[in-house]
């Protein structure tokens, strides 16, 4: 066979689960984190010859997570991932960069004691990637899922030989919001997001686009040191259903909510021109 | 071919999802559902020779799902879920008997006027099964997980030559709870599932049976139309993670959350021992 | 708090997942397996008071399951769950009833050797129940999906009010088959797979009930010792796109295929009228 | 509000299911595919005004696709992705780039006629980047799922203070082949696939790295004019069972198939050094 090159590469342990307690006389704390590493470097010797020696397992990297979790504490996810990901590169020789991904699952106190219950499908989230020139810190949420019975609207588009939707004066908005926002590590959490709750909920919205930028400038106007937030929206389509057919009008009433397709509008709002783009490690 | 025998058997439209605005100057109100039906009669044509003469279109039934919200409005889905099943029943001389699912996924205003954020992964249920001879009502919540951190023991239990698991007197306690009472009609569905979280809380758990018993015993004593409710709670394991080869104790601190295998633990509690058996339609 | 009666009640280990390799000369063999257990007994006192003293933990259960994989092998499924239950039941006083069910993933050879590939999302089933009076063994499949193009009817239905569907002489049929079938513990699990994917394949199908019905017919004449079949058939829609809007006919040729919602088409075959009910532990 | 930038953005019609049926004297042929589209321009001001004037609406993306599958055909979804894309930016002034992303699940006949088996989870994939300067294309594969029971070690990897995994020089080696290959437009997808299934079966692996590489190595090796393979391979953890505790040895026989965590690797392997970056859209 040929000799090929090898390209850009990474590895690490993936979804590693880990739920600590914080316990307290004034009841206990609750973090429960899914943890993904991944660690680029000199590793072509393991891909071109099975050669492990610059290989730190991912087994290792799990109990690490495990370890720090114990050693540290975890204050909040952002500063548990930039330590996780400090130290593999900086005690690995032949670790260079290293990219931590953490999903907290939200829990409420029952009777602030002992007893939590699971808030949703809500998930908060933090990637921390790591090299010898930068730390870049990116939080986020995802699967918040928000609708608003009117004050949408969507009319003025293109029309070619392949449109039939009507224009329309009123809808149902509703998307599943995914959102991250870049910062220099100490944007407030709570604030971003309630920006995001805010912008949707205040914006007479005449294209998902106009709500995505007015969700993305708030979180900006919100948080001072965020200098670039992301945001990927599925309009989740509810469609009036027509009752005429049983002679029965419907006055924006009755709704369909379709599963698929679905519009997805994504977009990028910056805190001015000159953001220097950011680092993804894309497969 | 020989001839066989038709025994049980139904059919009916599942999963229409349907969303309803009941709009107000004093806000909206959002009812967010998941419908389906199952019909039950002289239906052995249709399977034997195709001939559907006594057989009401699963197309028809989702039109009248949509027909019924808007002409009869939806107060709450057990009622909603019996209107449907009456009236299929009812209307139908084929039709001698009719189960309609209903699951409500909840959602939180944020504004008090138009929007609304969706709260998380917990569903309310209710199935009515209709015939000539009676209405049985079921309401229910699944996917409610709760966990507490202490005030859970597990020890005293058979030892046979495959067991290897240590008696525990503190271990964090975590479910989902899948949860069905049966009553006359009238419940009060807030009432039932508090009675859930609270027992769960206040009981000093012996073991997750005992947790069960207590949690069917509080709808029962907070619901006086109860008559019955089951209880199918997973066992979501939190094994304390073992940090001596790091040189780290782990005070009842950091754990690892495992997804499989779980532990199962299902059961009945009836207010007394002649609450008649609960009608399934089960395949 | 009064006091309640507990109910029908059972607790197991569920999704214990075990792949078994057996090495040969003439290439490996690979069972991958999800075994769930549930039992039944003398629990009252584990739930009323927290005593475990009749209590097998869940996790003595899946260690016996790995420990029998590997004493006793695993020639089918079926013959696996039996050992499994008739053990549990046998060997504990206080277990009087076992139900065990498998799921089997399937794996085709890729070399002959030592490679193996995942055979798709169908999925093999077992469930066996267990007690002092018997054993009933219920093989099935599930997840096996199954579309025709043509040959595929559905009119002379009942139409009210609420009706809108138009008739239709040919239609795209497509389900995914569950599928059980209750039997003496030697049916041909080929055989009987190859029974219902034939019959789906050879009806001209005036309705889904007659696809089903013929389907269920077809196990019970190519396996002698099956008594009952049940199916459980979503009749997962494709519908005609109407192109007409672009001046484009569609005959026949493209077809949104929807998600939801979907017909449920469901129903039982028997050798003949007087088979013995199905034991089901339901919750 | 202080005034923000709009940066990268993109919108377009998710996952649009259509299926085409070829009807011929021949037997039947059937297309089942998962469409995703998504446009770039001058998109500016539907989000900062919710000016739509040049905002093609997604329901139109959605209508010409089932348009050209019924107009055009489906050769392969390599050309129809092809197709769509030049279509949208050929059309609409506004529109400067489209990425078009196709899924296509694999169906088996049945009887030569009119009857389909869907073939299990794995996924065919295209996805074409379309804009004034070029065209790329990336097909590929996913949910592949492979298993080897020898043939792979993992040895003399680095040891920290957090190490406690043992070396191996015999293990289960199992993935979900997550891979696509960038090429000209002519690559022969069943050529590609064969060539990944062969190398993880023929590459004795001292690492999951290493197999990574001779996977990728083989699809260049088959396929002239692919210029680039990347590999997402996570490393499905098959533990052998400790079966010490009950007097039995193990002699890798039974193991137990983990879910989480897992490894992840990733890799890219390139025909040579020279090789462009590829262009992804990544949110």
């Amino acid at each position: 066979m040929p000799t090929f090159a090898l390209g850009p590469n990474q590895y690490g342990k993936a979804e590693i689960r880990i739920v600590r307690v914080t316990r307290g006389p004034g009841g206990d704390e609750l973090m429960d984190l899914n943890v993904s590493v991944s660690l680029r470097g000199d590793l072509a010797a393991s891909h071109l010859t099975g050669d492990n020696g610059a290989v730190l397992p991912t087994d290792t990297q799990k109990n690490t997570v495990y370890a720090f979790a114990r050693q540290h504490g975890i204050d909040d996810i952002e500063s548990f991932a930039a330590r996780l990901a400090r130290h593999f590169v900086g005690s690995q020789p032949s670790i260079h960069g290293a990219r931590v991904h953490v999903e907290q699952y939200p829990w409420r106190p029952v009777d602030g004691r002992h007893t939590f219950r699971r808030d949703g499908g809500e998930v908060r989230t933090a990637t921390v990637h790591h090299d010898a020139e930068h730390t870049q810190v990116v939080s986020g949420v995802r699967d918040l899922v928000l609708l608003k019975t009117t004050d949408s609207e969507f009319h003025g588009f293109v029309k070619d030989a392949w449109t039939t939707l009507p224009e329309t004066r009123d809808r149902i908005l509703a998307t599943s919001v995914n959102a991250t926002w870049r910062h220099t590590g100490s944007a407030d959490h709570g604030a971003a997001r309630a920006a995001l709750v805010e912008a949707f909920a205040a914006t007479h919205s005449l294209a998902l686009q106009q709500t995505l930028f007015a969700m993305g400038s708030s979180v900006l106007a919100a948080c001072p040191d965020v200098v670039e937030v992301k945001l990927s929206l599925p309009n989740r389509h509810h469609f009036l259903v027509d009752l005429a057919p049983f002679g029965l009008d419907n006055p924006d009433e009755v709704y369909y909510a379709a599963d698929r397709p679905y519009g997805l509008i994504e977009g990028t709002v910056r805190r001015d021109d000159d953001v220097a783009e950011e680092v993804t490690w894309s497969f």
